[in-house]
């Protein structure tokens, strides 16, 4: 995460004329400093640190992107917005909702910019989905769908890894780092979730010789606050998928699919046509900073555009939301996903606490 | 359906040369005579009649099969094993448990044959599914998730099928007419369901002036005996999609798909390979009676399929189960379908009841 | 092919009321007495014969349905025509152009009704594509692309096939055999070709002891009257695909995309969508026959439509074409044919005739 | 293209620890200095001019990388390589053969690094595609199929595209600047093309006031060194395809099929099966410098590989050939596509000749 946060934002500079809106990479922090001298010269980090205390710190710096694993996302961010600095946090947000809640309250408290790092909402095709549904073309809401199937719990584990597979320094396990992402297009494309009920599963209870007490894999209903109902699905045991993330909403009209494998693609269906719809013109979303129209762009992409709208949001040109996902979101997504793992936990159906302030509805 | 299963009767005559498996088709039962005219003329039925019993008590008939709406499969079922007849009834088998009960004990009583017309398991490629599955490839059983949509409800109401929107003449809504399918597939290739739980919607509590009392939408979560989890979804009012019923199963080695609009392929998943298998090749379940290689066969073919697989069973060619569904199959349908209904009246997850004999377990 | 023919007359029955178009099978011809009697039983033939004249000098027989191998086209079809026997021959209609113009002078000498058996016109999907060319939906036709490409001559050769390895027996190999079946639906959605360029392989001299003296695959370039450019590409020898049918069309507004293999849906390109329609509403071509919407038909339908066009012709309901291939259809397609080969042979493009009555052109 | 250039060398830091392989961005060519000066703030540029000569004749320039119109590909690509500069040109290499034998003659006596930017070589499952071919995977290589369709001509012509529709600034239409891209893939996967016959059409003969002499549309079939035949296609004017770019290999054992628009993946048919391949693993070409399993790269990022084949090359790494295109492959594509034009003027198919040095054949 840290390489695609480190590219988005060494690539803003050639997408922007406006120095305003371009970074000047000040610090990286990481555990090794091999790695950072790396990162410092591939994207011109001007200092490197293996003390994320010395950024918060730095007056000189105004915005702080937080990419590290879950356990530091709370204590850095708050530091970071403490000193008045807009942050940028890696989803999921937080371990857990008391953590959400700490991080809300200070970036409130200190007034400054914040964004949870959902970057699916930055996939052109995403943007297109909301705006088709904004615009009315589904009609009402029914049915929201989603899978994310990886196979990385069956392939690609390393030591530097290991700590997505403990609760006290991942939180959860695949409820956090990938059925969020889904969590979050769902409130983003549909509205608030109102009940859900889960299971989940831990395939391999041990890995690496490390107990396994976090999900591998969950499934669950939810309700949504507009009559709208849905299914939701997670695993990272799956070796048939390398990555299968599938987003489909249904409503009284027509439907739309979104697979992020095919990511410059969104597929319309109505009427007893199924429309693959090229999201790769000048006139959708993002493509215009881009290449001349059919020419996809990949998923790194996604990063550019997020860091695009952290920047933008900072200077004044845009509002974080709706488009993107702030602290508040973040800390919705930290409350759903607790409500999955009590769901899952206590084999009854949770009721998700209503947000804090006024909700937007789709219908 | 009356139509599906008379063309599948009718055309057993040109895969057989056995006469003992090529039915004589001697009476046609329905309420309206000209259409029963028009169906004798067709398909060479020798007699017409809108009164069953007039079938369950001739001496010459020694097969049924109940195509009639949901009220009207228990009673003449019952009726036909009680004179020695053989059956097989439409699904789903009975508008209830209870029943679905009565029915089990009339057959085993009479020692018949008997079905429940489960057709998607004739189907070459969930035929070759199943054998995938038993031969290992999936490795152990780790997810099952379908969907089945449908726009009819939202554009194809007819008085005729006024009776599907009313618990009284249907037992229930898309659930026994649609999400059966799915509950019977989720058997037979993934094993016995253990609890449930659902949500479900009537989006139309009106329709050509009928109080809709049953359910239009579906959502479930499922577990299984041999640990998997499921999703399970059914809906009649989405009008983006005709007809998307797909099934998928995720193992820890691979995972399978199954779409009944591309229902020649079956799509196998695994080291980051998507295969779109062909089902199509003589050796290939049922083809070999069909088409040269590549040449696709149709939906109303699944039930020759069936057809002949009842002849078959009745002339002691082979067993009905595991390959077709029985009796016990369509009750054990019941069970959970009800499980379904009471789950999403109560907000409870449902413990499914045991299957009364041994249970079979795929790992 | 015998089969699908005898399967469609059979069915026949059960999609008409009228008894005017519900043939009597009288008599079937073949080689082999024991298939023949299996033929027999399984399609209720009356009587069976290895003496084609038993059937041409039958008088209560008034429809003749040649299915034989191509060397078995002209003489029995002709004999038939001379005894006022309506006639549908299979394509290609004769081995060369000199046996298709005897054909037709026969034909049209006995006033009868006259069908070449290109059944691809019968496929739901490419009437709807004629229908949406006719509209003006797709423009000025500009392109037309298609493969046809199968792996039989790699794994399905047997003694009884062999006749299609010699020019003898077969006329040529995949032009005749495959080809064929794509220069018919090119000039049914484009219009007359006027010049072709071909290239022709024959990729293995010598399968099971004969010297294989015709083709194994093509390729060619086509001009069409209206100014359309076309590639045409046939082969049955390779065994990455099975069945590999795909036919296009682009025009100045809009593209078509056919694929057998996937049968039941049409593909409609324009400003930047890919919309894959399904053909299986009651109101597309012969669909309203056959199931509720959105269960797909299979391969052996085809026939089904053809048979029922043939007899619906003879029954004085429609015209044989537009939509049905005549012997004149089947004369110009032997004729281009006897182009491509021309121009293989002699490494020049190929006028082609034009035809002798007046043509159809689509702009 | 500039911009693609542009960002591919502004990239080439973050991917690179070597300095040798890191590129300097000393001077930007272009016409409007307007656009020039963005350019240069953009991508660090250290200066801007509108006469190329400037940089050909600039000491410490070291690389020229020429991404101007085609009638500026040969004069300065051989001035530059005059001054002992490596040169990455644009494709098509030159306006026609003799202009393109003059560069490489320019080269081979500066005896600098040479490539012609046929982008397409660095696509990952391009190169995967070449791997497999190499490995025998095919088996024999039969068939070559490609077509490249685009809607531009159609909607996206400018004043500043204007150069694309004159023989004397373009060379020719669609052939060099599309058809090219093909004819280098068909060189790089199956051989040497031998002889070529080809049609070509021009659709709208005026456009924007300017007399279009050059074509639209292509329509070829090839005969290759091993026997393949092939057919290829190129089109700036079906507004039924934005951009539709596929290419397909049949050999004796299985096929392959590359789509631009799914550029993350691979098709792969054998034995009744179509395995799409994502080449999105570590051990796939390219893909180990980008993103965890998984997650596709862009169109743009071929660049970024084919920028770091020149530095590397350049740096002594590796050669340019086989998986770069030299010089040398941009002469054979400007002779090959030469024989194009000369075959759809004279309307007669064209021997293509011989390479120079020797060449590589795949069976």
């Amino acid at each position: 995460m840290g390489r695609a946060h480190s590219r988005a934002l060494y690539l803003l500079r050639t997408l922007e004329d406006d120095p305003v809106a371009v970074p000047e990479l000040r610090t990286i922090c990481g555990r090794d400093t091999q790695r950072l001298a790396a990162m410092q010269r591939r994207y011109g980090w001007q200092h490197q640190t293996t003390d994320w205390q010395v950024i918060t710190e730095d007056p000189e710096i105004a915005l702080f992107v937080n990419a590290a694993s879950n356990e530091l996302h709370a204590q850095p961010t708050i530091a970071a917005a403490n000193q008045s600095k807009h942050v940028l946090c890696e989803k999921p947000l937080a371990r857990n909702t008391a953590e959400a809640q700490a991080m809300l309250l200070a970036v409130e408290q200190a007034n400054v910019v914040h964004m949870c790092a959902f970057n699916y909402r930055f996939f052109p095709a995403i943007r297109l989905a909301r705006e088709m549904i904004e615009a009315g073309e589904l009609g009402q809401l029914l049915h929201f769908r989603s899978r994310f199937l990886l196979s990385s719990g069956a392939d690609s584990d390393t030591p530097e890894t290991a700590w997505r597979l403990r609760g006290q320094t991942a939180g959860s396990g695949v409820v956090g780092d990938v059925l969020a992402h889904h969590v979050d297009l769902a409130r983003y494309l549909v509205g608030e979730p109102t009940t859900v009920d889960a299971l989940t599963r831990t395939w391999t209870p041990e890995r690496h010789g490390i107990q396994v007490d976090v999900d591998d894999a969950v499934v669950c209903t939810m309700e949504f606050d507009g009559g709208a109902i849905g299914t939701l699905e997670a695993s990272r045991a799956t070796p048939g998928h390398v990555l299968d993330s599938v987003v489909e909403v249904d409503g009284s009209h027509a439907s739309l699919r979104f697979e992020v494998q095919r990511l410059n693609e969104l597929v319309l269906s109505r009427n007893g046509s199924r429309s693959t719809i090229e999201v790769t013109a000048p006139a959708h979303p993002f493509i215009g900073m881009w290449w001349p129209r059919g020419h996809g762009i990949g998923w790194g992409d996604s990063f550019v555009h997020q860091a695009r709208h952290f920047l933008g949001a900072v200077a004044g040109r845009w509002d974080v939301e709706p488009h993107g996902a702030s602290v508040v979101d973040g800390l919705r997504c930290a409350q759903i996903c607790d409500a999955v793992l009590a769901s899952a936990e206590s084999g009854t159906r949770q009721a998700i606490p209503a947000p804090a302030g006024k909700q937007e509805v789709h219908s």
